[in-house]
């Protein structure tokens, strides 16, 4: 075998690669460029000048707007694809958000769209002229996916994820792929090929993980929408460190078909991918547009469920459980925060709350470790022993060569999946049962509660406790939205505070203060039932009425 | 330890309790019982004279004439369940079908379904009075669900199976459960607790595995319809043997949640409950019915799926693929026969066929086998060891203790399961693709194919080669219907008969002359896509109106 060569050198041609596809005019002149020590530059786009007013006028609106607008004539695709990628193409110089760089391709698509537009009098899908950013599992025939592992770099996808083929299909514009942990399960977005992505409000923070690339570009508005996948978290952790309306949807809604992932051919606990927002209509024109290109004609695995409009009709007056933590954890002082703020002003809107701990969430943490660690980490070991890249400190001591992981067995994991199964029915049974207590007649319609019981942490800060096992293991649709910022006064944690376990002291202190976290924005999620797309679409709506961010 | 008692004198006492349950006035008097060397018994019913005429009549009805004439008070719920238990009784007699008898306690909830019927004067449900059969892995709570084991024999459960509550929920009458082999995975229902399970038309041939205490009940008429389960071919090749009209579903649309199952928490391919019947209007009750009760809020596996009538409504002309084998084996007589006459009976009725090869049955049978394997026997060895009881030869040689079965690790078994998901989408493209040639715009409709190359074999025969791995590792939704029956003259193999490979050779020197199987129905199956229930159902409407069987 000839000599290979260094990681090292590999992840920098990729990066020199990556950084030569944005063109001169949209680089940052030095003069504006923040210094490293100015760590909040979400505004950076509306402060410095280096925008038209047009071009912000664009990037600021959400998606739905956006394709209304192209599709009335009011915008052409080619003005709209050109803002997005001078957006994006600024992010990554001040944030590092992008893998791959596909702006060519992109505005040549844009002005192809506008002449079929200009031809036919009439747009091609509902989502015609959108550009749309992907984490970098989703394939683009030519373009790397390498999911942060050196040794699937320069090894460019022979073809188009299913996904990709449907977004197309409906008339969206690929133009980049965004930054994720090598491995995908791990809280930040940082790895050997692109480094390390941060958080716009606070560039000594992480925007999260694995789909952190995509919170950041989309929350500095270099991107609409995005699409991100979770199994564990990872689309709802960084979506709500960033501010994002978001949803993780339960398995088969949108398809996965021919993306890269880790854990190949693992099935017990099923990564979704899902659309990473700044409105709930935004959510709801992902997910319908996805629908509409009847997706289960390409891809067996997803199901064959047309957007049932009629599931986001809701009662007038909604009754959500409360879940102020698991019984173990609670969560930390802007995180509670959020959830009495959200509490206050749903009541405040007609609606009501009962007290729902996700108790549940203690065992589900368990089953789906054992999950991730059925193969006692031979994939993340042989894909970083190929490059001879590190893994990174957090995975070595979990997964790594170093790692003690137990060896399960097949039958191990069969008893595991039956635990799952019996967990399954006993939430399921649990979250009926509240028929009984909401004075609506009905169970609980969704659950509030936080992903995180912390804002987004500093860099490498790991995560001593989370709250995303619960979705992905019993495969319930999980909406995100933003509720509040970071608040130097009002999160400072109480002189009486007592911890409530080993876990919650570890958690609070690992919080610390208020200026360890400064500026984040803070998301709470609602979690359905499985398969509750619309509803859950429809709930967002009414907590975004309520609640009424506007970062 | 104390001595435990041996696994015979078990099994002794549970059939003694069995049988203990039968009324004196429903068994057989010595002077009707037809000799041992009677092996066609299925007319016995209306040949013996043991049966009134009202009796017949009730029994030889459909499920769904029953329920519309209790619905109209035309029939009790009483006698209907009267008559259908004295038939199952006699059945039970004859060829050894049931292992739990439940008579009593129909009756007196036969009484009070007629009660709430006349208070009411309305049904509670779709299947309001009718008596059900289920294979022996559904719950009921009190009895037990042996599946085969002697080790779990005089275990009652605690509670019923969720699909007993709906069921129950709908108005159905449970009666009897029905026997299987031991482990569930073999292809004829024998074992150490019940003993053997005979064909109602030829008792030297077996009426299937795994639900072939089912299909014999529901074959004989000693039930409406019945519910079976099928992870490898185990309602599909039962009914096919028997001349039922069946469906094994896609999973998601009836509960198998609390059920007995083998390779517990074994979720790579999941076995699926589904309806066995006389007719294709009791499929649509059975899977309506289940679906009206939603019971998706009971069982989160279950998917919110409610009963899709539009998808019944089919195009005037529809394509079918035409599967005569697997391109290495070709189906004996008369299944070879049972092709052509559905072929040319669809097409005078006005449809066509294109061919269609599923040559990646091959694939999918090795695939399948390996997860059915991927504990290495652990579960078979166990729950055998236990009592001591021997595994059946079949299962000894190919799982057992003496069996040299590959060991695979976590790792392999997700190899094995992406190679499956690689394959689906294979399948779902050669699928669609097949749009180019049916000449109806659209793909095939569905594949009709035999599920086994031969008709029902002779007892212990074992099944060198069948068609049971696509529908349950691609879940695809597949009806099953009755085509005719082996002939002695026209089923003999040809003198100038060639094999195409030795397996092909190795199972037409099996099927070796129509006399073996003398008497036999002869069914096929009609695969559609994932989900495609209502299709599927339409589509037996379709085959079952053309192709005309009445036997």
């Amino acid at each position: 075998m000839a000599v290979s060569e260094s990681w090292e050198a590999i992840a920098a041609r990729k990066q020199q690669e990556r950084d030569s596809k944005i063109p001169p005019q949209w680089r940052i002149p030095t003069s504006l460029l923040p210094k490293p020590d100015v760590l909040d530059v979400h505004d950076f786009p509306k402060t410095s000048g280096f925008f038209t007013d047009r071009e912000l006028l664009v990037t600021e609106s959400t998606a739905s707007t956006a394709v209304s607008k192209i599709a009335s004539g009011e915008w052409s695709a080619l003005e709209v694809t050109e803002a997005v990628c001078k957006r994006a193409a600024v992010a990554q110089q001040l944030l590092n958000c992008i893998t791959e760089i596909y702006f060519e391709e992109a505005i040549a698509r844009a002005k192809e769209l506008d002449e079929i537009f200009k031809r036919d009098g009439k747009t091609i899908g509902p989502l015609h002229g959108l550009p749309i950013s992907l984490k970098d599992q989703f394939n683009i025939k030519g373009l790397d996916s390498t999911i942060g592992y050196v040794s699937y770099a320069e090894k460019p996808a022979t073809s188009d994820s299913t996904l990709v083929t449907v977004l197309v299909q409906a008339g969206a514009i690929l133009y980049v792929k965004t930054n994720v942990p090598a491995t995908l399960m791990m809280g930040e977005s940082v790895n050997n090929v692109f480094g390390r992505t941060k958080n716009p409000r606070n560039r000594e923070l992480t925007s999260g993980g694995s789909s952190g690339g995509e919170s950041c570009l989309v929350s500095f508005r270099g991107s609409f929408m995005g699409v991100g996948t979770d199994i564990g978290g990872s689309i709802r952790h960084p979506s709500s460190f960033t501010g994002l309306t978001a949803m993780r949807p339960s398995h088969g809604r949108v398809s996965y078909q021919n993306a890269v992932n880790t854990y190949l051919g693992q099935e017990a606990v099923r990564s979704c991918a899902g659309p990473m927002c700044r409105s709930v209509s935004d959510i709801r024109l992902f997910m319908s547009a996805v629908a509409s290109q009847t997706p289960w004609l390409l891809d067996p695995q997803t199901l064959p469920i047309p957007w049932r409009s009629d599931d986001e009709k809701l009662p007038e007056k909604l009754c959500f459980g409360f879940g102020m933590g698991d019984g173990t954890v609670m969560p930390t002082p802007p995180l509670m925060r959020a959830m009495e703020l959200t509490k206050a002003k749903l009541i405040a809107a007609g609606h009501s709350f009962i007290d729902f701990i996700p108790s549940e969430h203690i065992e589900a943490a368990d089953i789906i470790s054992k999950m991730w660690e059925a193969d006692s980490g031979e994939e993340f070991q042989r894909d970083t022993d190929v490059s001879g890249e590190p893994l990174h400190p957090q995975l070595e001591s979990w997964l790594g060569h170093t790692a003690e992981v137990e060896k399960q067995s097949v039958f191990d994991t069969w008893q595991n999946q039956h635990k799952r199964a019996l967990l399954a029915q006993r939430w399921l049974e649990k979250w009926q049962a509240t028929a009984s207590e909401t004075g609506t007649g009905r169970p609980i319609d969704g659950l509030i509660m936080p992903s995180t019981p912390f804002p987004a942490p500093r860099h490498d800060a790991g995560y001593p406790h989370h709250w995303g096992a619960l979705s992905p293991l019993l495969d319930l649709t999980t909406g995100v939205f933003p509720v509040t910022q970071v608040n130097l006064k009002k999160d400072v944690i109480p002189a009486d505070w007592k911890p409530i376990s080993d876990t919650d002291e570890k958690v609070w202190k690992y919080y610390g203060k208020p200026e360890n976290h400064e500026n984040a924005l803070v998301g709470l999620t609602v979690i359905g039932r499985r398969l509750e797309e619309e509803k859950v679409t429809a709930m967002l709506d009414v907590i975004n009425k309520a609640v009424g961010i506007d970062y």
